[in-house]
């Protein structure tokens, strides 16, 4: 009987990650150094990974095995709730059933701690002390901050410095998990006093707290290691604990999805969802339509180039294959932060390039409509982020209305949206835009793409 | 197979509330009319509440039924987990064992939601098309709210406007799941415009807002109903499903409780997870150290009278006997809002003047502390109510540790902190204040108690 979350019954858990890129029909093309251009080795990451976490990024393994410290950190939020939304089936008058994975749920309030716990465990185990990190709007670094405390490490989170001051709350959420926040660009740096002294105003960048965490690792002489939320192999690896775990929980109840729908900003929450569903599709031929939803103000997937790419505005990082609106590309200021990054994981990048998984955009006004219907019915207030996936949701059980079929549709609550109640008060009060890029400014962005 | 929320094997819940009424060796005395000093009969009650919330107030069964329509709503976040602390315990180095039941996962963020869908389905049923109230810091308004939203009812929120304007999040929240949430005082009611009459600068209070949301009720000619989130019987009785589910739970693990830890404001909490409890050491004689904790700064228990007394500052609602510091006592402005209150539900009371009950006051700077050891433990950050009900946990278990003694140790987690962040920075920055108050103070207000 496990202890850590009686349900009654007992709670049964998957206890390995899957890793999609065993099932692929073809490899994704390997990363590349950002000078020579030649594919990167082990030894390439070994100043910012520990060697546990390189193997996996490289691994052909199919199922890798959780270890138990990291089960038992899990077994403190999971498994999450797979929910049948009654509610909102009968608000929509639809014939569709409506399934979701409920991640609001962890500790974090997202499901960015799958990945926080697992990182943080292979971290210690390695003989690491502290892990840096950046974060945005504040879901990484809420994430990675509790992972920290569980495990005994030190954490330090460079936060973008205008979201440092317009959510202090976030600020403080991390400090309560005992990491230090520093505001970037910062003076704790090289990278940091290079910007300020050229931009003394600055209100930061991603990129440039990016440059900051990577530095803080790179020149710890291995007692500080970096970390990253998204986008990697092993990031994704991590989250396929949600699907794996629907699964589980959709065959307890003889459902099988025939839509499996996720929001896409790296696409670690997409991936988490949808690829233990993509085997099935790719090795036994299940006709399952895969979604990964982006916002139309940053249509990486829907608008953007199959290309190498950086991953940082400063060139710093590999470079990797992916859909791309190019590095230096800077999206509009639209409230699903989590959304707004110019590229996408190559694992994502190679589905859709296949044509395995389809893209969609939406505008940020009807996919805050979406989000409000949803929590008036399920009680829930979701992530801004994730009304995206809900918006695809609910467009995909209307059309059931429409055509009178009783499909089955699976999506990923993947955050609440406790700390985003600035946006909705926006939306409540018309203040919202929503975005039409123009093809001209999608091909400047593009024409960026390093020649490989 | 419960579909609404599927735990792999099953979640099991208990189907009907714990009336303590049932087994107390002496009744608790009646509530009495404010003008004749007269016990109340149903009717004197019928403006404000519905027949059938009217008879569970006044019911001495002991088990009451949850109608299916309920236990449906319900089905939306429960059964809540219940964890042992595994991690907490590590870090305390005890031999106690400490459980705790996590109410936090409601989508209101707080136990308050196992009465306020109770409360709007029973109101539903008997043809009330919306429902009043007052909110301090917002968890009662929120999840009437979410209550509301669910039943297809109104719900029109007065809220202290001091926690109007310095709450901006909470008052989107509700307005989130459709509510209309006003500043009290406010022009939309005669108690609101004599109030801003006199003191057009007033930040309100919540004996304004209470008066408040009754005269709209009391006013509609039957359409508006007022609806209370604690102290009332019928409020305390709906909170039992937390104990209930807590007794399956230990049970499904062989263990049972040594001590059994609430927070004490109004009672709600508290007797949602001691009650069920209280049936066994009432009627069994199971020997159990049943804790309400109460802050220091609001010592209602510790050091207030045994008296009836008004349940608001306005002198409108019935006589109930209580643990009062006077109704027009202001206790300092401590963080945890929940727990500023003067009194306390009648039920409660006549347990700790029975001894049945021990009571407990921390101040708040350590109760914070209480609450940071928790969150870096166990990953949740509690509201500043619940830290109180985790210090005395933590203070029992440090005890075991002394003794050698491996207690179980439960306690109700009532909810998270999310909305509560500028009170943890204020922690931080050493900005909150320990109050001790003079005797002299609490003389004259329970000097106020009036005489019956």
């Amino acid at each position: 009987m496990n202890q850590y979350n009686i349900l009654l019954d007992g709670a049964k858990m998957p206890d390995a990650w899957y890793n999609v890129a065993a099932d692929l029909p073809t490899p994704v093309p390997p990363p590349l150094h950002p000078g020579t251009h030649q594919p990167l080795g082990p030894d390439d990451l070994a100043a910012l990974f520990p060697m546990n976490l390189i193997e996996q990024e490289m691994s052909q393994e199919r199922h890798i095995s959780i270890p138990g410290e990291i089960m038992d950190a899990y077994r403190l939020w999971r498994p999450t709730p797979l929910r049948r939304a009654y509610r909102l089936e009968k608000a929509l008058d639809t014939p569709a059933k409506i399934y979701y994975k409920n991640e609001s749920v962890s500790p974090s309030g997202s499901h960015k701690l799958n990945t926080a716990v697992a990182q943080a465990y292979y971290n210690q185990v390695s003989g690491v002390e502290a892990l840096s990190t950046e974060t945005g709007a504040g879901q990484w670094g809420t994430a990675l901050s509790i992972a920290c405390s569980m495990f005994g490490m030190k954490c330090s989170v460079y936060m973008v410095k205008v979201s440092f001051e317009q959510k202090p709350y976030r600020r403080t959420l991390m400090q309560t998990y005992g990491a230090d926040v520093t505001p970037s660009p910062s003076d704790t740096t090289n990278a940091g006093r290079a910007f300020l002294e050229k931009y003394p105003d600055s209100t930061g960048s991603l990129g440039m707290a990016i440059s900051e965490a990577v530095e803080v690792a790179a020149t710890s002489g291995g007692k500080i290691k970096y970390s990253l939320g998204s986008v990697l192999n092993h990031v994704l690896l991590h989250q396929t604990i949600i699907g794996e775990e629907a699964k589980m929980q959709m065959e307890s109840v003889g459902a099988y999805p025939d839509v499996v729908i996720g929001c896409c900003g790296g696409g670690s929450n997409f991936a988490g969802i949808a690829f233990p569903y993509m085997q099935d599709k790719l090795t036994q031929g299940k006709d399952i339509d895969v979604v990964a939803v982006e916002p139309t103000a940053c249509p990486t997937l829907t608008r953007g180039v199959y290309a190498y790419d950086f991953g940082d505005t400063g060139e710093l990082t590999p470079l990797l294959i992916q859909y791309t609106l190019g590095h230096n590309f800077v999206p509009p200021a639209i409230h699903a932060g989590g959304l707004r990054y110019h590229g996408v994981a190559s694992l994502v990048a190679h589905l859709v390039k296949s044509g395995d998984v389809r893209a969609e955009a939406y505008h940020q006004n009807p996919v805050f409509e979406a989000g409000l219907t949803f929590a008036q019915a399920e009680g829930i207030v979701p992530a801004p982020e994730s009304c995206h996936a809900i918006k695809a949701a609910i467009d995909a059980a209307l059309a059931c209305r429409e055509s009178g079929e009783g499909k089955t549709i699976l999506f990923n609550l993947s955050g609440h949206g406790h700390f985003d109640m600035s946006s909705y008060a926006a939306y409540f009060s018309g203040g919202l835009t929503d975005y039409d890029l123009e093809q001209k400014i999608i091909e400047q962005a593009v024409a960026e793409v390093p020649k490989v």
